[in-house]
């Protein structure tokens, strides 16, 4: 198993990003291609006193870097030699397995889909990441890669995020529920209440319309939207945690006695912290790719780079795009099922 | 200031109800008429020790109930005599100065448009709930009165939310931003392409978009979006916020220790919770209808409805209505306006 991980995207890139890759190939069996400025890569061994570069690792050299100011398009389009394109030309090619990157977002799924492509069928590409709640979690998808959505996506997205849930983490007939701001079927705008209809006929666990309250109290295993209203859940969920955590802190900072309080349950808040850290989990499956493509976190640390690789060698090993090429059929709205069923 | 109180509204009524209006007119210097089943609302007083009918309070009686079950439309016609029609009906009739209710939100909507009436010239009325964060909070409006929504409807929500945390709020100048998936104003679908245009237009303190994280932490004074996505917020808010409490307490009780810790912050706990707490802050405003209509929460306790009286005694003292029909001009988008900004 060989993960290629693109060493110059994200905040703290190179460092955090090789030194993620080193702790992957020394504690998970697995061997990884590290794609940018093959100089800027090697100081950071230097700068952290590694002598030799670590078995299981190998350098491929790309003299650019796109950075998330760019537009996506354009800069996957002009930049052929930048570790993103470099990176993706070679999972393309077969010579690795899946691919890493916690750099531009919206590069990444240019790229991915310009290079890579989609799986043949599937009309877009979608990020799917796990959200932690109260029970075991869920795949929210899509998440952000697409602002406006037809009914026809969001089934795909539907079972992308179903086929991923039980193939990947390993849920056993994942409940899927349509976002929605109501439960009742006639809730929503007409793009829910078409695809309403969709889930309602295929042959997915669809549960119904699901809040967004509800499925952070465990409601569902996958929850669909449109990429717009994805990005503003997800978003609202990492600003309300971090508000509660930074409250939190004051209360503990208020006086001698807190203090102390904080002191006990120090660790226990740790794990609640670790919890509520999407990092923890690894990165964003982007799905619809043909091969694995995974999106860390821009803030992305070594853990979390680590475990991101984790996630990708996860997905390499079910080999999901196969899964969606094998069921692209009852992914489609053709004509006729439109008509007996909307 | 007279406030009409909906008695039959809310998982809590008719107690709850009626024990916050008593606490408002001991404490808040107001006149409360309470809307409902006269029996029912005398079987509190005796419930709970309460002789006579406090002095400030009257009775008004209405046979029906509307429960949140219903259409909301088809209950609003066929319920001619339902406190929230009864309640309505005098609002309408200048025999109280604003009306509170905790129970149906759509049936409150529809009564509000069909009895009260909108503002003249405004297209749909919003809902406007007050939402804490890390600084001083915000208004975000519309949060589910209106699943689709055009980009006038969203001009119109950004005035009424302004105008509202202006005179009602006290905030100079209140930034207002737009709900998007990100802050470049190329983001989102052509609903927020269209409304930023004409936000930017306005004269609004028009601040740009606004990511759904960055609203928590702060960014504006008033968040514009449509009903569907500020339902969403909403509920992720919710949902995120009860979940964290939740696992914190779990942490608190997992060992003598961390029970003691509990116990030394116990206080200041109890403020963070409170301060999340949109019961604290009172209703949701439904903006955009002729008089003052207050949305208290279902599950509104006494200290809840007091609050809700006495955010309805601010909003009738402004006269926030009297600010649209004065604004309704820069409200509208007309022929010409469209053509030369869009």
């Amino acid at each position: 198993m060989k993960i290629i991980v693109d060493a110059m995207g994200g905040d703290n890139a190179p460092d955090e990003i090789v030194l993620g890759a080193v702790k992957a190939v020394n504690e998970n069996n697995v061997d990884i291609t590290l794609v940018g400025k093959g100089e800027d890569i090697l100081r950071v061994f230097e700068r952290h006193d590694i002598k030799e570069l670590p078995p299981g690792i190998e350098i491929v050299n790309a003299s650019e870097i796109i950075s998330p100011e760019e537009d996506p398009a354009t800069a996957i389009r002009i930049k052929k030699d930048s570790s993103l394109s470099v990176g993706l030309t070679l999972l393309r090619d077969g010579r690795g397995d899946a691919f890493v990157s916690a750099g531009s977002t919206g590069a990444l799924l240019s790229g991915a889909t310009l290079i890579v492509k989609r799986v043949r069928g599937i009309r877009r590409a979608a990020l799917a990441p796990f959200i932690p709640n109260t029970t075991n979690g869920f795949i929210l998808i899509d998440c952000g890669a697409n602002a406006e959505c037809t009914p026809e996506y969001l089934l795909q997205f539907a079972y992308m995020g179903s086929f991923y849930s039980e193939d990947v983490l390993k849920i056993n007939k994942p409940r899927v529920g349509l976002l929605n701001n109501g439960s009742e079927s006639t809730k929503g705008t007409s793009l829910q209440h078409e695809t309403y209809k969709l889930l309602q006929n295929s042959d997915l666990n669809f549960i119904g319309n699901v809040e967004a309250k509800d499925a952070m109290s465990g409601a569902c295993d996958v929850l669909v939207c449109d990429g717009f209203t994805g990005n503003i859940l997800l978003k609202a969920i990492e600003g309300t945690a971090s508000l509660i955590m930074s409250e939190l802190k004051n209360v503990f900072y208020s006086n001698a006695l807190t203090k102390l309080s904080a002191l006990f349950i120090k660790s226990k808040l740790t794990g609640l912290k670790n919890k509520m850290n999407p990092d923890t989990v690894g990165g964003t499956a982007l799905l619809g790719i043909s091969k694995p493509v995974i999106k860390a976190h821009g803030s992305s640390k070594a853990d979390a780079i680590q475990n991101a690789v984790k996630q990708a060698i996860r997905e390499a090993n079910c080999g999901i795009a196969k899964r969606f090429e094998d069921n692209i059929e009852a992914m489609k709205v053709s004509v006729d099922k439109n008509v007996a069923e909307l």
